[in-house]
């Protein structure tokens, strides 16, 4: 590689890196269940669904999760924590490493696939879902994100 | 670590970075349903094979899948494609980081490990496999792969 | 960011790949029945040990297994392949990125999720554990641990 072209895969190995890092920490923060410490990686105007596969695939925007402002997201904690005091299972995500899609006036845009188990309060562990963030993320700071 | 012990292992990093983010690309390439890019990520004189684990450690080198170039890559897709109009499932890759293991002649030979889930339309996520990429890959102006 | 934040975060991010390469490389070696150099992967005065989820939240020391020297790891797998000659599964383990904690007097601290499937000789593969390493690293010459 030429000196810019090497500087720039540095550059972008790099932002691959500290994604992955922001990843792992944002999927800790909830297998700790430290939900409160949740919507603090979330942007102040964040957006964050949760859209079944089959409905990204026919062109359906019907998200079963819709967010669109940080505060939703500590709302959605304390209903979560007034529902259930204690929690009835452990969660555990495992992430696979970042793909950078592009970088526009939004943000960053990235994608990361995900597995999760749950562990019930019994032992049992089971696969409970499997899809991919697509995220776009921005720098305040320190990085944050906005799960669409 | 003295100075060139540092840049080469700033050079080690780099290049476990872009095997991991090639890697990512191409579990997406699939999971996205996007298999006629597949053959792309391979090599024109690539070699790719499925070989269970027992197999393996046997020494026997019988493989389920067997293809020795891309061409027959090619094939898989547009037979895969006849058959099945629609997918009858999703699926889902999470890989671990790649490990580095060795560099000659041939190229890059690293491994990483995969966990596959499907999940079928009804919205049943199962484990189907899980096992581990061995890899030989090549740079060719972007970076080719070549699973063994 | 300003030059030396930069260097800072060149500094971590590196960290970071080179305790994904180490943690990726444990891995293997156990899912490719490597035992005998497993215990390489400690330190001489390390500490291992197994805790059930619950057991950390409620506060209870409580192991499941507890080596506190790198000889009772040895003498682990001494045991375990006198007890079992040929291996009744295989295993696979799908680690996440690591997540930098602290650095101190004792190491690096860091924590990486997991998931471990186990397959038997009839084919079959199912979750068998998810969980997060707690690892305090130290560098001896090589990159060495000590999960917690």
């Amino acid at each position: 590689m030429s000196p810019p072209a090497a500087a720039m895969n540095v550059e972008r190995q790099l932002l691959l890196s500290e994604i992955a890092e922001f990843n792992a920490a944002y999927a800790h923060c909830i297998d700790d269940d430290q939900l409160e410490q949740w919507p603090e990686f979330f942007a102040e105007d964040c957006e964050y669904q949760i859209i079944p596969r089959e409905n990204v695939d026919l062109g359906l925007p019907a998200a079963i999760v819709f967010c669109d402002n940080r505060g939703m997201l500590i709302d959605r904690v304390v209903a979560l924590r007034k529902a259930n005091i204690y929690p009835a299972h452990y969660s555990r995500h495992v992430l696979g490493a970042p793909v950078l899609l592009d970088a526009d006036g939004r943000g960053l845009h990235s994608q990361t696939s995900y597995v999760l188990m749950l562990t019930r309060m019994d032992g049992e562990t089971r696969l409970f879902s499997a899809g991919k963030y697509v995220d776009v993320m921005v720098r305040i700071d320190t990085l944050l994100v906005t799960p669409i």
